[in-house]
């Protein structure tokens, strides 16, 4: 099938992909009486009395805005707001399909960091959660980090977080085929961008060490002076060995390559240099670093891809449907590091250690289970760590 | 039933009137790439060339938020964004019941009018529609205008226009009981607000020829240098035959006195001067400016009040799910006031002349045929006026 001209048909077919709903009756007197006026005034009087009782009045509890500026979408880059509702409309579907999340698409008018942030906080009364989503780097880090320290519930940018936390898990479930531990692998990341930035602090935070992040240039080497702030940031966080050179040398013996950056920029020869049993996910969107078939001729062990044409998809609809079913399930302030650990566990834990193999790393997305088991445990880490609001149900 | 606490208790079971649902199918791999990733691309691609497409293959078409920031909520005043959106919320669920309109609640955290604009115009790509709800005055006329001006899809602040639409329709029909013309009758609106104003534009546009607009200190007149913008602009607009002095004095020979103001301002002595079959619409919230058994009793023909616990209801209920469905089944750019003419006349003309009585003057809002009629109407209008992007259906 071609996916693309058969998806457009169905598009046209669908007019949306989501749509809202009424959850109570308004079929008579009655019923609109205790809906809508005079009733609903009583429990506006009690929100404005105690606005956190808005989580139990209204369905700001379950209800999540997927938020773009529509400059980073998919592989096609800045296609403008109107252009990247489709991927809004579709990552809404997933959220209430696979999370039972209400999710609301909302695409911004503005490219203006301070403008998405400030727009974002006017928004933030009405939600229980933020979704950040394709929207491109450096802002992304800028709207994130000053939403997460300026709002009291969960916002996460899904292209560097949702990314970071499915790669763990095929990490972690690659490694155990392997017999290797994320303490004691030489590990490269080529692309420092938002996936790749929030891939490698995520784990650094899982324990790995031996991490060396590359540009186009090749590996970033701390002290670097013509590097950009984020760039230099990674150079301090990693390359402990201050190896230099392009990335066929940071490859050079490295267990494990995780690819977020540009078609065909490995070559077998890079592959076959690497460690044994060397995992390589190569995920540039739409064509990978290096074709799966010719990184297993290479003598690759495992090979993963951003595709669901190939084994092994790293697709960060395993992330965020339970991870925001269970940080709201509590009523979570925020998402903080140990519920992204759990949520990468979890998925990694949902394929049992008989079903492992190099071609079946992850779960597939619609696989409902694994969001359930997502959910939990990322519920129960947000309390574990106090940032939930009360106990899950 | 004490409504009020009734109420409070099944918001606290529903935990939200509203909820967003899928529409496609996501429980397949192959179902996953039409509705996702790669499929979606075609989409963003076409609405990228043609951002006119976004009204084909997203929900754009058919969706509409209820923004508001809080300020006037019912009768309760400025209780702030969060408390204001069980009312929005529950709004949205009557947008869908009677209209299959796609409404989402979004309550903003800012008074300031710039800001409100700007954020709404950073919306408005998601949007088909925009509908503004319970924003003060008289900031809520520069919000609207401007909105209106600058935006090219419909917008509508339904205090505003919704009430004057739906208190046309109910007069039409009052007048009709009492064999009167609006071109000939002596009208009177006390309260110049966001409500009075709307109704006092919008009769004259329907052809009232004489009205006196009056505030707490009586009757607005053309060159008096202390009133403020709004209230010298409803002057210029009516009261040509120069009428001084307070409501009483406006109301001597009235044929229809229009309330919006406050509670119990209206004594039996100034009903019993008014005019034979006397009009009296007394509809401010929650408590009427005159009861119904009062005006009856000083001997008026007609009462409508804005509370369900009376006869003849005047709801705008009545309006904004039809007026919404027939701009956005035509893709309306605007609502002008030939659209508004017809829903008014629409909603009058579903009460048949045999079921007219002084005590049922309007049908109920929980009657969905009038929803229809009014969408009918509206859309003809949009399309006859210009302003449609397309015909119906």
């Amino acid at each position: 099938m071609n996916y693309r001209q058969e998806s457009l048909k169905r598009h046209a077919e669908w007019r949306g992909k989501i749509e809202t709903v009424s959850r109570v009756p308004v079929d008579s007197r009655e019923a609109l009486s205790l809906a809508y006026t005079p009733g609903v005034a009583e429990s506006c009087l009690a929100i404005q009395a105690d606005p956190e009782k808005s989580f139990t009045l209204t369905r700001r509890w379950n209800t999540v805005p997927v938020i773009t500026d529509g400059t980073a979408v998919l592989g096609l880059g800045d296609i403008g707001p109107e252009a990247g509702m489709p991927v809004m409309e579709g990552k809404c579907a997933l959220f209430k399909a696979y999370g039972n999340v209400d999710a609301f698409p909302l695409c911004l008018r503005t490219k203006d960091t301070e403008e998405i942030i400030r727009t974002i906080k006017l928004l933030a009364g009405s939600f229980g959660g933020i979704n950040l989503e394709d929207i491109a780097s450096p802002r992304c880090f800028e709207i994130e980090s000053r939403l997460k320290a300026e709002l009291d519930i969960p916002v996460f940018h899904d292209d560097q977080h949702g990314t970071a936390i499915v790669t763990a898990a095929a990490l972690l479930n690659a490694l155990k085929l392997a017999g290797k531990t994320l303490e004691q692998i030489r590990l490269v990341i080529n692309g420092p961008g938002a996936a790749g930035t929030a891939i490698t602090k995520f784990l650094l935070a899982m324990g790995a060490r031996d991490v060396i992040v590359c540009d186009e240039r090749g590996a970033l080497v701390e002290g670097d002076g013509t590097l950009p702030p984020t760039k230099a940031e990674l150079a301090r966080l990693t390359n402990r060995r201050m190896v230099q050179g392009t990335l066929a040398d940071a490859m050079r013996g490295a267990d494990v390559l995780i690819g977020v950056s540009a078609a065909h920029c490995v070559t077998k020869e890079m592959v076959a240099a690497m460690a044994e049993k060397a995992i390589l996910f190569v995920c540039a969107n739409p064509v990978p670093e290096i074709e799966p078939q010719d990184a297993l001729a290479a003598g690759a062990y495992i090979v993963g891809t951003g595709s669901s044409e190939h084994p092994n998809q790293i697709n960060n609809v395993l992330v965020f449907p339970g991870l925001f079913r269970g940080a709201l399930d509590v009523g979570a302030r925020t998402i903080n590091t140990e519920m992204m650990q759990a949520a990468a566990q979890s998925i990694a834990a949902y394929v049992r250690p008989g079903a492992l193999t190099p071609q079946y790393i992850l779960p597939p997305a619609y696989d409902k289970g694994v969001h359930q088991a997502v959910a939990g445990a990322v519920a129960a880490a947000a309390v574990r760590t106090g940032v939930a609001r009360h106990a899950a149900g």
